[in-house]
């Protein structure tokens, strides 16, 4: 499942996205980042997670500690998900951690792409296993020798179950935080059908979900799309992804993949079914995954030079309320206020909190949240006390709003929005000045030099693509197909792949990728 | 962790509440159970939780598969304490599946309590690990490193940490479905306090929650109590419990844990702080789980022959509503007025759903949806459409009652918190009943050998309990404190140990456990 998640790319990320060489860059005293977004994109992502308290390293390379920070942005999404797979009536379970080596071999195709990476289980205590244990990297040959015996007739059918679960993935390609690592939390449906229409339907239902948890909540533009045959599923019959972008290292990111089996694993586990004419069936099959990748390409497209830019709808803290005492204005009288926006805002749903620490200034308690990505700081004092009014500071433009405390909640919530909006609509502008549209080899690597999200016109064929790769090879990494889009641009008659001289058949977007 | 909890017992209990043997006992056609639970305990569970469709076997001995009906009941006993630890500022995060050997070892009590069972990585694809690698047992070794690098002075404390995750303990006794797996999902709580009275006072917080979610939910009336020196977790202080007792098996099982470490991790893992006087001090912690072996209490107490018997409040599914058609009567206007009955009951937050599956009977209906425990049916008949009523049985003593569909979402949820009530009552009336207050080793022995939940003075030496561990060794496995209740009896001055003779300090629940 996910087959291009977590999973391509060895190697090709030294510079441009690692972290795993700069460990414990926390700094012990001060704030602000020691680099730039711009001018080190790789240092500055693995500062700005370990200093926006939501990574840790960790003692074993490739894993992380999810601080609350991460983990409260992984439940809130998790709520949406979850509520909207129930409604489709897709229903959790948990499968075991562990596989045996008989079965996860039963699929070539698919073993062939996870063999390199699975942790194996040799002993217990002192003693040696009989036989070694899997860890799974991913859960269908897990779950579907029990698929074999749970369905029978077309009334078992559909089946639809998910988990939320860690998977093992051992790596050896530089690790990343959230992006790359060895574990990894997702979720992974698995469904079967009688038909493959209803599978077909279904992969795009819960693609529309992916979109949504980018675009609706993370606030990141993302491409609809069908992967190559070199890029898909291992063992499936297609993979559509949500694809998002990195403009400042130029790279695509895989953000969540739901894939059409097809039959292929019903084959090998043989699942089948009698269905209404009496006669014996294949089911068709689906699997679909997002992980907590997702946190990573979060922090990648809205991060700033100052720390983490958090969009309002999956932050676990809205609002950071500030008292700002001035010498002997009323101190009390401030922190009365600060208590009091803080109940009025909590009251209408809106999460918000108060830094009442006498111990730090005021400016440091700005850049301490700036650092958290808080979406929006409200300062009082004692001129806005005597105004009864706030000040409201975006963490996304910085824009400084006083806010009449009568109107406080409406203010609030409207700025709220905004700042999700905007977010969105900053990230599409910076991701759409980077497409180029090109059309022959030269654009191609030229556009390519410039770190450019290309749309190409392509024969779509597998040969061609393993020849950009080889063509593109660098220490850069090489290029390769990131997604053909279900919204396509014209493609007037006669147009010729970029690569290959033959005719074009889609428009596909290329580049290289994380 | 929950030292004790899936822990000890080995090989105690292959008569009593086994399953390991008989694998795949769910059948292909036909209802009802091969078993009872009176006179096959362990074979009657393991059919029952199969038959139940909370459980599959796994073709890994001691690994089960969490079917959506036992993944539900999960997931409500986790709404519930979440939100109750989250009012506590207890936070959500997650740390890696694998530890580093240096770091397991660190602490020697508690590794010499857990080193048997730990499973180790030894291997990635094909390569040999260079060091290898163990997977959690429980997580004080894994996390508190960090604590030590996160605690600094005391405005960081409380530290309040919390993890929903799966961990693994290869144990080679014999495996139960929920009661004792290999691998098991639980939450794990970490805290770090300034003081031992705050540590103290909320490891009776989260006992308040474990009794809650077993009395108020789970329906299970237990015992809180402190675990003896014997049975305390490796390398705390000292552990409470809230300890369950199996009627039919005559065990104690304990139900969750709460732990007091004291300062001897911290010790071990250096976390210290700056205290307000400046001072250098060393926190004080507590950890503290419950895990899905909640659900195997669940099932083991309530469950009969016709199955499994779910309490409302867990449920996910608190009202079956059937169709009786009889032959020419308004076939449609039933079906119709199930559907109508679901939709209201559902509008009224009560989980409804109807079996309109035309193919199988209402009798064989009735057995399907015992056998999964659902708490009320609801049957709708030809004299029930013309007397615009429904009527309703209850799963859990069979009692049958009209309801005018005027009434029905009242007379519904005034029969759910009633079916709760009295399992509750029914449930604790059966443990109260095979409570056995004893004063002598003699009584002790009788009482022990009919399985009776044995309440005896003692004089907490814990000499004297290994004693008594040895010298009721046997196939039945050997008999151990459960815990020292909080609610103590009267204990006269001059009260003998039942077992050493010397003076008493405490009443004492003793009996054979899982």
């Amino acid at each position: 499942m996910a087959g291009g998640e977590q999973k391509k790319g060895g190697g090709e990320q030294k510079k441009a996205g690692g972290g795993g060489k700069k460990k414990e860059v926390k700094k012990e005293t001060g704030l602000g980042l020691s680099f730039t977004k711009d001018e080190n994109f790789g240092e500055w992502y693995s500062e700005v997670v370990v200093n926006g308290e939501m990574i840790e390293y960790y003692d074993i390379s490739g894993c992380y500690i999810l601080r609350p920070w991460a983990m409260s942005i992984w439940e809130n999404m998790q709520t949406f998900f979850d509520a909207e797979i129930k409604k489709m009536k897709v229903k959790n379970c948990y499968f075991p951690l562990f596989v045996s080596p008989g079965v996860l071999q039963k699929e070539k195709d698919h073993i062939e792409g996870f063999a390199p990476e699975v942790a194996w289980v040799t002993k217990s205590g002192e003693s040696d296993l009989e036989v070694p244990i899997a860890i799974r990297p991913t859960s269908e040959t897990v779950m579907y020798p029990y698929y074999s015996k749970w369905i029978r007739g077309h009334r078992d059918l559909p089946l639809k179950l998910n988990q939320w679960c860690n998977v093992v993935r051992w790596e050896f390609s530089n690790p990343t935080p959230f992006i790359r690592s060895r574990e990894f939390l997702w979720q992974e449906g698995h469904t079967a059908f009688a038909t493959k229409e209803e599978a077909d339907t279904e992969v795009l239902q819960i693609l529309e979900l992916y979109r949504r948890i980018y675009e609706e909540f993370l606030a990141i533009p993302v491409t609809k799309g069908r992967k190559s045959e070199l890029e898909k599923f291992a063992g499936g019959l297609y993979t559509t992804s949500v694809e998002a972008f990195i403009p400042n290292t130029g790279r695509g990111i895989q953000g969540a993949t739901s894939h059409c089996l097809g039959q292929n694993f019903a084959k090998m586990f043989e699942i089948n079914f009698e269905n209404e004419k009496g006669e014996k069936s294949m089911v068709w099959q689906n699997s679909w995954a997002y992980s907590t990748r997702t946190i990573g390409v979060m922090v990648m497209v809205h991060g700033d030079n100052k720390g983490l830019v958090l969009p309002p709808k999956v932050a676990a803290l809205q609002v950071i309320v500030i008292p700002v005492p001035y010498k002997d204005a009323d101190t009390q009288g401030i922190f009365d206020a600060c208590a009091a926006t803080v109940a009025i805002l909590s009251d209408a749903g809106i999460c918000a909190e108060a830094d009442l620490r006498e111990n730090y200034s005021p400016g440091w308690k700005y850049s301490n949240w700036e650092m958290k990505g808080v979406p929006l700081r409200i300062e009082i004092g004692p001129r806005d006390l005597a105004n009864n009014q706030v000040r409201a500071v975006r963490r996304d433009n910085g824009e400084k709003t006083d806010i009449s405390r009568v109107f406080l909640v409406e203010q609030v919530r409207g700025m709220l929005e905004k700042i999700q909006q905007n977010l969105f609509d900053v990230a599409k502008q910076k991701r759409d000045a980077c497409i180029e549209v090109v059309k022959t080899w030269d654009e191609f690597i030229k556009a390519l030099g410039q770190k450019k999200l290309i749309l190409a016109p392509w024969c779509n064929e597998e040969e061609v693509e393993k020849d950009v790769k080889a063509r593109t090879k660098g220490e850069m990494g090489a290029a390769k197909s990131l997604c053909t889009p279900f919204e396509q641009p014209e493609l007037p008659e006669g147009t010729k792949c970029f690569a290959s001289g033959k005719p074009a058949t889609k428009w596909t977007y290329w580049g290289r990728s994380y």
